[in-house]
């Protein structure tokens, strides 16, 4: 049986491995699935996670465990996903200044024939930020390849005065709540 | 001017690190300074930290910028300091099972003959805990060099449901505050 990650993203499979997840095998989605119209958050990311999930379990044997997740970043209503250059990085920045916004991250575990999307939602409020800062973190380039245009595991975190809920859930994969999933379907972690 | 961290933490290392920190000196406290009698969780901190601080500050040049913390893990009134063996650490962990406790952290930062002594207050909730799983997790040694016998950063993500506040601090080093307190002293990190 071998443990599955639907997803390209370092930081999840860094966080798998944080947890003694060995011999992980990694099929990221063939295209990034686009933000179902009209849907929340909430359903965006289940639907997405779901999505990723079913495409990696076609290629593998029946008895793999397929782990997969999708996060956006929301505030005012709105979906912020990964940013289309460096202008849309630092607009996105300058929004979530100063202000609290959420991120949502949805995940999927495909295993015996069975299927569980949760989805976990956590609040995270940004310091105010100057100019200066925004375009000095836009240059180092770690906005780029993340939702909301900021990794809270980087840089960041130096913008991050608090959340509320699972910090893991804002790096990308809600740890305690993935856990919790892995061992109702037989697959302990600890 | 040098960076000087005083604290042998490589968990407060590699945050430094990873916003940037080149060339860090680290100066250990020479020994465990104990929680004062009577304190609370929030003075306990700052003074330990302070104590630390002034005892690196001791062997440097003045140009020098010394950051220095301490952590604490405080339920039911009492602070939880680094288990003393394995019984300790699953005692422990027995008592934040299934419920939130705060973890305290003060920072010390001495540059230019100014000295900043702050501290940060995070809210964590723990899942409910068996016997097991403790058993396995002391039974790892994560919990060993932990204040409150647990590691949020490593297998520890596993029970925390959610926090409320700065994660790093839970890690023992609040960076968005510290980032704040190194601007006003003139040290930009970003």
């Amino acid at each position: 049986m071998a443990i599955v990650l639907a997803s390209a993203s370092p930081r999840r499979r860094e966080l798998l491995e944080k947890v003694g997840v060995e011999n992980l095998v990694i099929i990221p989605a063939k295209s990034e699935l686009p933000v179902p119209q009209g849907a929340s958050p909430d359903e965006a990311v289940r639907l997405i996670s779901l999505g990723k999930a079913r495409e990696a379990a076609e290629q593998c044997p029946p008895g793999d465990v397929i782990i997969a997740a999708d996060t956006v970043v929301s505030i005012d209503g709105r979906i912020l996903g990964k940013p289309q250059g460096e202008g849309a990085a630092a607009d996105m920045l300058r929004e979530l200044s100063g202000r609290v916004h959420e991120v949502y991250t949805g995940v999927t575990v495909i295993s015996g024939g069975e299927e569980r999307v949760e989805c976990e939602r956590t609040a995270v409020r940004f310091r105010p930020l100057g100019e200066d800062e925004i375009a000095a973190y836009v240059a180092t380039g770690e906005p780029m390849d993340k939702a909301g245009a900021y990794g809270a595991q980087g840089l960041g975190c130096l913008f991050v005065e608090g959340i509320e809920g699972d910090f893991f859930n804002v790096m990308g994969l809600p740890m305690c709540r993935l856990g919790r999933i892995l061992s109702d379907m037989g697959v302990k972690l600890l």
